[in-house]
């Protein structure tokens, strides 16, 4: 296990686009913004969502879709940088109209309805993300 | 989209009442503190639960219970103003015996069994909610 | 209902170690930066997971386990005081490769692919834990 510590920066609260996409929404506030480390969370409603579940023996994700509207229960994540970009990495709960849950790692093609987004910067010395030998993900370097 | 940057204000830790309305809890920590915009996690147990799905083409909320008791997984949301009053904005996951999970928009109606509630206060410009012709739904103004 | 008002302290983000127990990974960096208090959020995936349910009626916690890899979609918690050493309170919510969720009370014996966590340090009396005879739990006293 390894830490580092941050200074905490700006506190953004955001109203995602009704219409835009999940990942995009959240990279552009990050952006507009210049925080290149932050934390991140999220409540709303989603259009239609595509989400991932990583294939921790293949070493790779796959992704399904809920072609319904669904209650963004929850959405947990952070920015940090990979190859030098801003990269946002999140997950999600949806919720159905019974309350059934999906849940996974949230990939492109998540259409907002309305979402409310907290953005925590993090200052210091920006997380970056390199590949990982043991688990084939993009981790955290030098932590 | 449309974000506001905040200063970070006072952080309140709190023991929900034993029998108390999830809800009313949480609106009675941020009224007590004076806090008219702020961010909230929980997590705890419920002795029964109402929740809500919006149904986005209807434009109406359907409310359903949870006539059994259930870890509270996760509660995220926020405080804001709606009608010049604090308005308490907040999903949740519930689980049961065997980790099976219901979700969805917290309703009145979710009686606490034990809670732990973090509220974050944010301070600046306060959030206020309007109605929203799009969605139907009372969003943030000027945002 | 009791609240506590604190200062934020110190804002730690770690990458738990590929193959450590979840509990333990957590309890590791609160140890080693001194925190008696603080707030945690994480996400990541688990290559298998042990998770409890609280029995509201006979007071004790019936565990259940996750014998496969899950992504770990969002664990929300807190570490506090019990018995004078640090404790670590956490729910999490797990999903499979189609998404099909389960969650509960985080027991010893989750197992961790890869993790991402933040622990935000809570400055000020510390949150002590002690038995309640009301629910069966050890909760914060004085709150």
């Amino acid at each position: 296990m390894g830490a580092r510590e941050f200074t905490r920066g700006r506190r953004v609260v955001a109203r995602l686009a009704h219409g835009g996409d999940l990942l995009e929404e959240i990279a552009a506030v990050a952006e507009e913004h210049g925080m290149r480390t932050a934390e991140l969370r999220a409540i709303g409603a989603l259009q239609a969502a595509r989400l991932a579940f990583y294939d921790q023996s293949a070493h790779e994700y796959g992704e399904f879709a809920v072609d319904a509207p669904v209650e963004l229960i929850g959405l947990l994540g952070n920015v940090s940088l990979k190859d030098g970009a801003i990269f946002v990495h999140a997950h999600a709960t949806l919720a159905g109209h019974d309350g059934a849950c999906v849940a996974g790692h949230v990939a492109p093609g998540c259409v907002v309805f309305a979402g409310e987004l907290v953005l925590q910067e993090l200052v210091g010395e920006p997380l970056e993300r390199e590949f990982d030998e043991v688990t084939g993900l993009a981790l955290w370097r030098d932590l």
